[in-house]
């Protein structure tokens, strides 16, 4: 009883921190000249580089179609109109035609004017596209648009289960082929984006993909079922190496909750139960940070020290995960095992990511909890994790 | 006067550094199975994944030759069949045929027995692989293996100078055309591998190239001459934004050591003085951590917080950059604050890096001086920054 007042004592911390995040953004990151969003944002607000990437567009369009369509105090014209030119932004500029990949492969990176400055050859510029475009396009009632993002969807799928020589990313003999999680959990959530609220000849449509999907990410239950590993082989094998044993709790407890999600979709209680004994509870288990507080970025699951220099840093977005998925599971299972991780998160987020003076979060510590790098928005970080994960609290 | 007493007391410790560190690699590296060498080499000198990155195939495959052939105690039988081994592996597999760079492109990564896993669309991997075959010839007197290395040579100036499209990066209209500084260092780098100790014939090729990179190099003082800029456009003016206002401070100062080579060679008085104040003193000057010490791995001249995650991170190799460079431009101009810094440096460095129990450096320290990553041997740390540093001291 005490953990259902505590969770209204966070509601009202939550519900401001929300508005903080939103104003944030609605101040800093509009580019009236050339519409668009500005992503690299310092702790003041200040703009320190006009560079503007695709994921970070895409997910920002997204994330304030969603407030606006959902919450009754975002649905103003200053949100939509900031969505819209987002968008508009996005239609014009993002897609790089002449490649290999036809007329859908997306840029990573744009100069402020909308000129392409990089292009990944991997699909997630094109899914952040989509989720744009179908939430966009669910406000505006634009059909065009709509078909577009279907459309892209229908690459995307081809990219990913027929054939991905059109992303760019030439045959090595020496690469071995791999299932790496995000795919197929990228797939899932525009399943979901794109299925939510449809009628039956969509859902029935997606269906078949989303268990793809389902399949594909239960594949990196690794190790007798002890480990997420972030990379397997198509078979679901262990790969040699590094890459084989690479772990990123924050990505497996996200993919937790997608796979809840699905699962309260299906009712389907064996992957409910999978999605918290696999995807929450072990990446928790392995992924908290015994001595400092936290969650790890990368973990080897031999203890082997990871390759990547930043591996125990902790990132805000791991957190905003472990929130959105602690706070799901104990919601479908009132187990208040799950309730008790989900206040070790929060308290460990509150008092470490945001920022009281500036607003909006720090997004990278270091392993002790400091703060490592300043900004509020970056390469990687935009208006995405931080609101999503507070929406979600709030209104799901 | 002291301080020449001192650089001797140093010199034992060097000597004895320099043993361990061999023996750490001749023990550990060596693959008898597959030939070439090891690079992910534990704390313990355990093997943690047999990849084969190219780089440091071609460094190891340097390092032991240059050893062999010009220090007594390291003309062994077993350093030279090392290098053999290694040289016949990169021979046999690093040449990626039949992609856009034609015969000359290399891979950045092989798997153990030699298939490619990446190609990365720079030059390093070629660079690596020259230096290596131009030293592998020294010592063997092989003319196919020097005639392969010039031919390869002969391909790298042309996608530097004339058209880098082989190299298989799209050309994107956003993508501002660059001068990074790696690419003239490097260049230079080899000027010098090439041309020492050969004939007025050979020296008399590659002088305008030299003094092209040296031209190339010093566009990246800028600010007035108050800072260097790792990037800047190729008619040496500043570049918008984090690429543009990025410094490395340990690659100006290893840029800083080639330019006092050159200019030893050429007996430019002007550019030593530029080397020293520009790429020397100005790095230090703003790279050193007046907190904890050590040098930092990335700044923006502007203050701003780099966007790298690892930017505060003290690593090994701009420490051993640092250290060859104030020793070199002490020993030209005898001027005392030049070997301060030496030392400076020096204190930091051997009281951080070297791991007494297990023998070789940890690569990568926390800002506080910490170890973060603990393993010896990585993706980018091979045999080559530090014993390339102690053979320096003791030798040069």
């Amino acid at each position: 009883m005490t953990s259902v007042i505590q969770l209204e004592e966070c509601r009202e911390r939550i519900r401001k921190e929300l508005d903080t995040v939103v104003d944030f953004w609605l101040r800093y990151s509009h580019d009236p000249d050339h519409g668009g969003f500005f992503n690299c944002i310092g702790r003041d607000g200040k703009v320190y580089d006009d560079l503007k990437y695709v994921w970070l567009q895409g997910r920002q369009v997204w994330m304030y179609c969603r407030l606006y369509r959902t919450v009754e105090r975002f649905h103003k014209p200053e949100i939509l109109e900031a969505a819209k030119a987002g968008g508009a932004f996005l239609r014009r500029f993002a897609r790089v035609s002449g490649g290999c990949g036809g007329d859908w492969k997306c840029a990573f990176c744009l100069t402020r004017d909308g000129k392409p400055v990089k292009i990944q050859r991997t699909i997630f510029s094109e899914c952040f596209y989509i989720l744009a475009m179908d939430e966009l396009s669910r406000v505006t009632g634009d059909t065009d648009m709509q078909l577009e993002a279907n459309q892209m969807m229908e690459q995307l799928i081809y990219w990913v289960q027929e054939d991905a020589s059109g992303l760019g990313r030439p045959q090595l003999a020496g690469d071995a082929p791999t299932n790496n999680m995000a795919v197929p959990m990228m797939l899932l959530c525009l399943v979901h984006q794109i299925t939510e609220g449809r009628g039956p000849d969509v859902v029935g449509k997606y269906r078949k993909l989303g268990c793809w999907c389902v399949q594909q990410i239960l594949q990196h239950i690794q190790r007798n079922g002890t480990a997420i590993l972030e990379n397997v082989s198509p078979e679901g094998g262990e790969l040699p190496g590094c890459k084989g044993r690479l772990q990123n709790p924050g990505h497996a407890l996200e993919a937790g909750w997608f796979l809840l999600q699905f699962s309260a979709e299906q009712s389907d209680q064996v992957l409910q139960r999978t999605a918290i004994n696999k995807y929450l509870k072990l990446p928790f288990q392995d992924g908290w940070d015994k001595k400092h507080g936290g969650l790890f970025y990368f973990l080897d699951v031999d203890k082997h020290c990871p390759t990547q220099l930043e591996w125990n840093m902790k990132l805000w977005w791991p957190h905003c995960e472990a929130l959105i998925a602690f706070l799901m599971a104990y919601k479908q299972t009132k187990n208040p095992e799950l309730l008790q991780r989900f206040f070790q998160v929060y308290e460990y987020t509150f008092s470490h990511f945001p920022d009281c003076q500036g607003g909006e979060w720090f997004g990278y510590l270091t392993q002790e909890g400091k703060v490592a790098l300043d900004f509020k928005g970056g390469p990687f970080k935009g208006f995405f994790h931080v609101p999503r994960c507070l929406y979600m609290y709030l209104f799901s």
